[in-house]
């Protein structure tokens, strides 16, 4: 629904970010776009310092922008401390959450019947509920999910297509799960007994707190005793695999392609770069950072940033990598050196020996 | 069906490759097979040296040769200056691509009654499309697929089992998109307000161009605002990972686990090996190779290949990893180096001190 | 069911693992839990030394212990050589293997006529079989499963929701797969003709052996010709990859998001860690050991331990490691080396030059 800039610096005012509005207050936009795609009636941002050059070729109706950003040739502007979230709350003010059909009435989901469905929850044709499971308010299911028996999921919960939650699983209130993840499937529990690896039975489950969010293709395996654990707040990325009986905090940000093993223990706040990897038994302290590809191998303390493979503190891995860029020139001097010193060696060998 | 050595011979000639027979064009040639499985009526190929032992074992009725190898002891064979182009086209006249039934008629996918559905197209049971889709002619949806809302499938288009295309969509004419694969999710958007990950309503989508073919369990973002594009021609194998608003350029070839995040500008027939990654926000040039594991952590100029984490020019690379392979041994030399300079040391104050 | 003491030592006998009871063998024990959650009515067992101080404070009713391990204050216990394989034999003593429940009645799955369905397999409303596919006893299909023309799935073969099976796939008995799996999807078989990447007929197939156990969320590729195969015995985690024609031998363990490419040989008892990636046309020795995040990129000979990009012996990997991060030192060294040489070949010039 179209805004008027100054009902949008209103929207800013009531999440407590005291915009400055420079500019027709009056104008009217209908969306929110990039730089380079944004048009006439359509509000860009700048955030990004890398982008500030596209400030003078966009054809933005308007332009949300931080304290110390040189003001664009004449163009409407809102001024904010911080950009990036005074544009999540406008393209939430100006184009919502995405909204979800209710499923066809004439095709049935599978359900059984000793299910409990709350209130006003949406199951799609081609979603399956097993037994004894409680569906909360409001909650969706995509076709081709399936929830496996004694599963709890909350109110306002959201399953796209094709997600798998496996017994026993809890999912807290306004819980997101793209298409495709599996929750709570058998992690690698084996004994190896005769030269045989023999299936522990995988008797814990998984449980997610409220206001988590997993990407799409992600494997959260079940416990073998006791539960897997991903705290409230916490949002996941794509392809991610967390092994069994681990624990993540609270509002992490985990990226594509991390991984985890079993039994880690992740604090709050905690992000996990891409294809950043965890090895079993270890801990990561809160507001830790790991970085992209990095390999974990011991505990990270509350707070560090750690890069490499194996992940050392960043300043430690860059002096590391610098060292390394420059080793073949070390080499060579090493090679100058050996001859300077033969040489140091002779000369000293012949003045000793001459009479 | 069965084709002698000269129809064969025929069809390469179809593509302008210029073979030459040299035995028996009357012999008749049911299928394609390795070296080491084929039998009489099969015809196999060399095409990697490492294989080329195998010439003097297999009981293949004919092979298929580059220029330079030797013939093999009495065999029909067929000479081409490329014979893994030759053996494909061989493949394609022999075998052909699969074939895909009609859908059972007596079960119903669920089609939203607002969706265009083209002449000749199959949606089989099981299969999900959404309000104000559009799915192109002979279009083929296996059971499990879901299409969201206003999506548009092009002609020709193959989504194998469980395939989810989130709402807005656009995929190009021959896009063929492997089990499981999920298109258009939302990517990682959250901006940091008071302590918590406030979901950024992603209201980008994603745009594949024609004859893209995507491999199984992967996950394209679709981008926070605008697109991202997997370009016309360009091909993923499995569980690879694209962030949102990433642009792929035509012809480029993706290796499994791949990972680009968002925001990441690919050039023409770039090659991503295995389990690379790359930081949001750079640019690879056309015609780049990024190696096996590579971490690119920067812009890639076009044509180079680059190789390590972080990825450096091949050279760069391999030069840093034959020094560190080197490195014990240099801590010898520098060792060796401390003690015979204390030696010099020696020997001249000794030397100077000695009247 | 709940067990006492002195049943569960019967259990561990009738496994041949000569159990001790140290304490009341009529004591009553319902289930399995770990030192921290278990309370007085469930075993618990100490493997991983890590955990050892828990055993002071777990409410355990009784607890498994290795022969070296202080017995804890006051508990009853039972002492064995392998405490991990011990309590994998009471786990499934107690809890058992996850039961399945029978389909819905009144749903049919889709089921193509020609189809030779096994005694009291469960097919699930849902899931779709195609034509010609044998189906074996006992087998399990969860709801949107699919499994293409010509497969052949074993008896007691357990397909978790949502697992997609090619065509012409060979499934051995007691054959597990986990949510989402893909199975026998066309690998990355492309023919560069005319600067174009010209698709291969991918007309090999997958063969998985007996008590194969996959995770959620891998892709195994169908080979392009012949086949690929995982050998009997071999258990995966998830978000595995291996590309086109590659073969695993017998009882490999294979952790999460490892990636092989195509026509890799892996012998038996191979362990590949987590995120590691193996290069195609290589073989792995029996009784191998690829580290987490190793890269593979030449041969592994049998029973060696390879780790590091490019993956190398432990031995030399760790040397290098160890090396790299006193590189930076090194550097002072060779510096100050270079200051004291130039004060020696000063010196003596001067002393030479004096007359």
């Amino acid at each position: 629904m179209p805004q008027s800039l100054a009902q949008l610096c209103g929207t800013l005012e009531s999440y407590g970010m005291a915009p400055t509005l420079d500019g027709d207050g009056a104008r009217t936009i209908d969306g929110v776009a990039t730089l380079e795609d944004a048009g006439e009636r359509e509000i860009t941002f700048l955030s990004n310092p890398k982008y500030e050059r596209q400030l003078d070729t966009t054809r933005a109706g308007a332009v949300v922008l931080g304290p110390d950003v040189a003001p664009p040739r004449h163009m409407d502007l809102i001024r904010v401390s911080d950009p990036y979230a005074a544009i999540t709350a406008l393209i939430v003010a100006l184009h919502g959450y995405r909204r979800h059909a209710a499923p066809a009435r004439d095709a049935a989901p599978q359900i059984d019947p000793s299910a409990r469905i709350g209130e006003n929850a949406s199951l799609c044709a081609g979603a399956t509920v097993a037994a004894n499971v409680v569906i909360g308010r409001n909650a969706v299911l995509y076709p081709g999910c399936y929830v496996g028996p004694r599963c709890r999921i909350g109110d306002d919960a959201l399953l796209y297509p094709n997600v798998v939650v496996y017994d026993d699983t809890i999912l807290g209130n306004r819980v997101t799960i793209h298409a495709g993840s599996v929750i709570g499937e058998d992690g690698l529990g084996y004994a190896p007994i005769n030269g045989k690896w023999v299936k522990i039975p995988q008797i814990g489950h998984v449980e997610i707190g409220d206001d988590v969010e997993i990407g799409a293709g992600c494997a959260i395996d079940r416990a073998t005793l006791g539960k897997t654990v991903i705290s409230s707040g916490t949002k996941f990325s794509n392809l991610i695999a967390i092994g069994h009986g681990t624990h993540v905090g609270e509002h992490c940000l985990f990226v594509a392609q991390a991984g985890l093993a079993g039994s880690v223990r992740v604090g709050q706040h905690v992000t996990m770069a891409g294809q950043a990897g965890v090895v079993g038994h270890v801990s990561i302290g809160d507001h830790a950072t790991i970085g992209a590809k990095a390999g974990v191998t011991n505990n990270v303390p509350a707070g560090a940033t750690y890069l490499g493979q194996p992940a050392a503190p960043i300043n430690d891995t860059k002096r590391r990598l610098a060292a390394l860029a420059r080793l073949p020139e070390m080499r060579k001097r090493v090679k100058t050196l050996e001859a300077r010193v033969a040489e140091l060696e002779a000369r000293l060998a012949a003045a000793q020996s001459t009479p």
